[in-house]
């Protein structure tokens, strides 16, 4: 037994008693005859106190420790004279009797406290010690505990949780595998799962009728900040359902978490939003309903008075900012400087003020009217004091997603994007398909088996660009945190949706051959979702990266710094492999 | 709302009530103008009853209804008039009023009962049928239910399950890696885990002092059958703590699944058994003792009598099999033959049956004397009835490994290894280190990161060979199901241990230096051990194989049928990754 208590139990009630803690030396400080060392783990902190009178010898030992020393210390648990109401353990002491160092340490590359003087790729590199970080740790705590709830709550609904295999076949629909080489079938090669779609099929298939995993998938896609090459998904399916099971189901889970994680009640059922509504208000699939601000399209008044801009434009909107009439020139290019810069891509900004007097004052006074100007201020539901933001563009829909920016950027510059506010909703009826310009062609918006609406179908033959599907997607504070769809079951369907998509039967066969046969051998109703737990850890966790719930992320040239790989491998293992890596210059 | 209840639920409770049930069709059958339908889901079956006066037509399509049809039925629950007590549903049955076939199927290639037609291949193949079996399902639910009562028992004894990366960099050292070419650092290459051993040991660097993680683990060996090139491991890692603790807090959750899963109270501490003890008394370092039949050197006894097989044996050792005295000359036979079959490789086995007067008739009498052999007979506590087996050799660990496999086979002949009766115990000390002939040097016996015994390490220098560890397997009914060890964390011990090992100081930097590197920065002593989940599960449902534990197992060759993976590659995904495949003949 290496201790009888934590750093972060002690209490007042238990003074008198002898304990022996260990844990690392967060700081040390003599003061006159005394030394007082911060000892840390897991659980807390608690002050141990070296006497000189006491016992000069074991005091001079702890003269010597150093910061993230492991000790072990011996002693009498007591009242302080000057309490620190700031930390659990603030009403007590340790008055040591004894004094072991487990294991020294060097010097920590940057300091193990809340705020640290390390830099990103250092964190990395000694990620061990940034795990020893409160903020870090907490993060990893948070996320152990959502895995527990998630399981808790599945398991209380009938949902079985199945392994699925990590070497898997390889398909090429869709984003880039990892693969796998394997050495007992040479030349042939294992594949990692972007995610268990069809194996979850299969298994409804099966039988198995309520089926979750919470489980790593893998993507080699080129990254970005908030993308990870393994991520890991809270993946479900269910049988004998339609979408209205789906939703309720896991709303109640989403519900679930934010009252036991959070410790927030959220009683009002969530908003189901069409897509093409989230498209025309917010110019996104995934919008952030915790501020309103919503679109208003402006094409009726504002166009043929002589402005060249928006005569010619095919989409004209404006968000109202309410209260930032009183937005400086400055902020105003700011924002200007914002929407044009090249990842956004817009032209220019239009922006109007209303005054006091219900005036509007715009950017482009020359070409409108103050009639003009004052109905599209009503239009637009402006009051005096506000501020009206326009853009415009020949393509709708990319204009709507500049405007969408925006609308994040003056939501975030008012203080309306609240990290301790949750605002959840499902985006709907989403398109069935979407055209790729690279592939000339329709693709699935979500994947080949997502069920067409019921009434839709007909329009399958007709006009397949304008089916929508039975696809949702559970977005938090616009952030997309789950999706999914019911499934299609039947095989001719299924056959149709292949055709569509520009597969031949022969490479449907080969590539989702297993799927369909077993289709043939009464499938059931079914459909499901997949949650990203990165995400929504980090999103209750209120951070804007994943990696940081991640305890060993990689960076962004899909990296892990600290185990420095990928790495070249000995000859003799290529060799086995039957692989010749040859890099083209 | 595609059904109001499962096939698994109504009783006779619920008469009266009309319900909706969705599933498959388990078989239908018609008489006179009745056609009852049975129908299945995961919860259970339900009787259906349509019948030709209540609606004709209807009835003519229950006659359509083939097996494995996915069907829809509403009617009234109904008392039926011969009652079926084997079945929980077997007091109602369904007066159908409404049936919708959901999905047809094909005639499945093997029956769906518990006792298949299927062979192990068409059921492979098919697997996703083959998990509609009872007996199949059942072994997926058990599993379901150990993860949930693992996950629950160590969230109270505050582990934190932190996921570790899949994508790690390969260590040559040990079993052969699955690798994973990286496209984004051309010629470099990911391993997949063979354990999250050094991960978790930076965990406990971190000071996340209790972690666990219930994880896929990778390992590229030629498969036998219960192997599988994924498998799933409980990996566990306390910081703190001694042998001691982690053999308690493991054993406490190992009684907690036998009484949660199995209901079966274990009450006695399980037994601590020294590795050299298992070796001598089992031949094993995994015994099965769920019955005696320890071994009885007889070197004293039976030597230098003129027996030369005996007389020039390195070691000779018996059994004792109560009561099989009355074995026939052709079971006698049939023995002698098992332990010479190649994969055990005796040369010859002697017996000796203890007569009801207490003589001894042996199989090698014109060598010894009735008085030897009754000292003999004596010295392995052998009763009139009893059969003693005798096996020699000229090397005493091979020749106690042949015993081992005679004492398990004469185990299962008497009926002595019961699957519903579990004897559980851990095997300690485990030698340090084992000579490998192949390498021509000392291997570590679990890993090079396991602590001595404090006791042997000066032994460390002068006689490697005899250090023991401070490792210890669990034990159940002769499967070892988890093992692990103590682990150095003092940086000094470790580079010893690696110079015993034959790493160069640069080697050993090479492949753990971030571990080294780590254990500079304040490790606290730590130690874990890891559980094989699969092997647990299938002990725990009495499976033969790990297979039928498994929802999508693969075959010896690594394969899975089903997927028909692993395949050959587009030749744009090889360029991608800068690979070339090259096939020796």
């Amino acid at each position: 037994m290496y201790r009888t208590n934590t750093c972060g139990e002690l209490r007042l009630a238990d003074a008198g008693k002898t304990v022996t803690l260990a844990g690392w030396v967060q700081k040390a400080r003599k003061m006159g005859g005394m030394t007082f060392v911060d000892i840390r783990d897991r659980y807390g902190i608690t002050q141990v106190v070296f006497n000189i009178e006491h016992d000069a010898a074991l005091t001079e030992a702890a003269n010597h420790l150093g910061r993230e020393f492991v000790i072990r210390v011996t002693g009498k648990v007591s009242e302080r004279t000057s309490k620190n109401p700031s930390m659990p353990t603030g009403d007590i002491e340790i008055i040591a009797d004894e004094l072991e160092v487990l294991n020294p340490s060097e010097v920590p590359p940057f300091t193990i406290e809340d705020e640290s003087d390390g830099g990103d790729d250092l964190r990395m590199r000694y990620r061990y010690l940034d795990l020893r970080r409160n903020p870090v740790r907490r993060n990893l705590e948070l996320r152990h505990r959502m895995t527990m709830e998630v399981r808790r709550y599945l398991d209380s609904k009938g949902f079985l949780e199945i392994e699925t295999p990590m070497l898997v076949g390889s398909t090429p629909e869709g984003a880039r595998d990892f693969v796998v080489p394997s050495r007992m079938n040479p030349g042939q090669f294992y594949a990692l799962p972007q995610s268990p779609q069809t194996l979850k099929q299969l298994l409804m298939v099966s039988g198995m009728d309520r089926y979750f995993q919470i489980v790593k998938c893998f993507r080699d896609e080129d990254l970005r900040a908030d993308r990870q090459p393994e991520f890991t998904q809270i993946d479900c399916e269910m049988s004998f359902i339609e979408q209205d099971d789906v939703i309720e189901l896991f709303e109640g889970m989403a519900k679930h978490l934010f009252k036991e994680i959070r410790g927030v009640e959220l009683t009002e059922p969530f908003i189901r939003m069409p897509w093409a509504d989230a498209m025309k208000y917010y110019g996104s699939d995934k919008p952030d309903i915790r501020f309103d601000m919503k679109f208003v399209e402006l094409m009726d008044i504002m166009k043929g008075h002589g402005f060249g801009v928006f005569d010619s434009a095919e989409y004209i909107g404006g968000i109202c900012a309410p209260g930032a009439a009183s937005y400086t020139r400055k902020q105003l290019d700011e924002l200007t400087d914002f929407v044009k810069r090249p990842q956004i891509g817009a032209k220019g900004m239009v922006y109007a003020r209303v005054e006091a007097d219900g005036n509007v004052k715009s950017s482009v006074d020359k070409f409108y009217s103050q009639d003009v100007l004052r109905r599209m201020a009503e239009e637009m539901n402006a009051k005096p004091g506000d501020l009206i933001l326009i853009l415009s563009g020949d393509d709708a829909m990319r204009t709507r997603k500049q405007l969408c920016e925006l609308r994040l950027e003056m939501g975030r510059r008012l203080g309306l994007r609240d990290k301790n506010k949750f605002a959840c909703l499902w985006v709907v009826d989403f398109p069935m398909f979407e055209w790729s310009d690279e592939e000339q062609r329709l693709m699935a918006m979500h994947h080949p088996f997502t069920h067409p609406k019921e009434e839709d179908i007909p329009m399958l033959d007709t006009d397949p660009a304008a089916v929508r599907a039975d696809a949702y997607d559970m977005v938090i504070n616009g952030v997309e945190v789950g999706g999914g769809s019911i499934r299609i079951h039947n095989s001719e369907l299924q056959a149709k949706m292949f055709e569509i998509l520009g597969f031949t039967p022969e490479k449907a066969q080969e590539q989702f051959g297993f799927l369909m046969n077993a289709f043939k051998y009464g499938a059931p109703p079914h459909g499901g979702l997949a949650y990203g737990l990165d995400r929504w850890v980090s999103l209750f966790a209120g951070l804007d990266s994943i990696r940081d719930c991640i305890a060993f992320p990689k960076n962004n040239s899909g990296r892990d710094v600290m185990l420095d790989a990928p790495a070249a491998l000995d000859a003799k293992q290529l060799d086995e492999l039957n692989l010749v890596v040859d890099i083209k210059e």
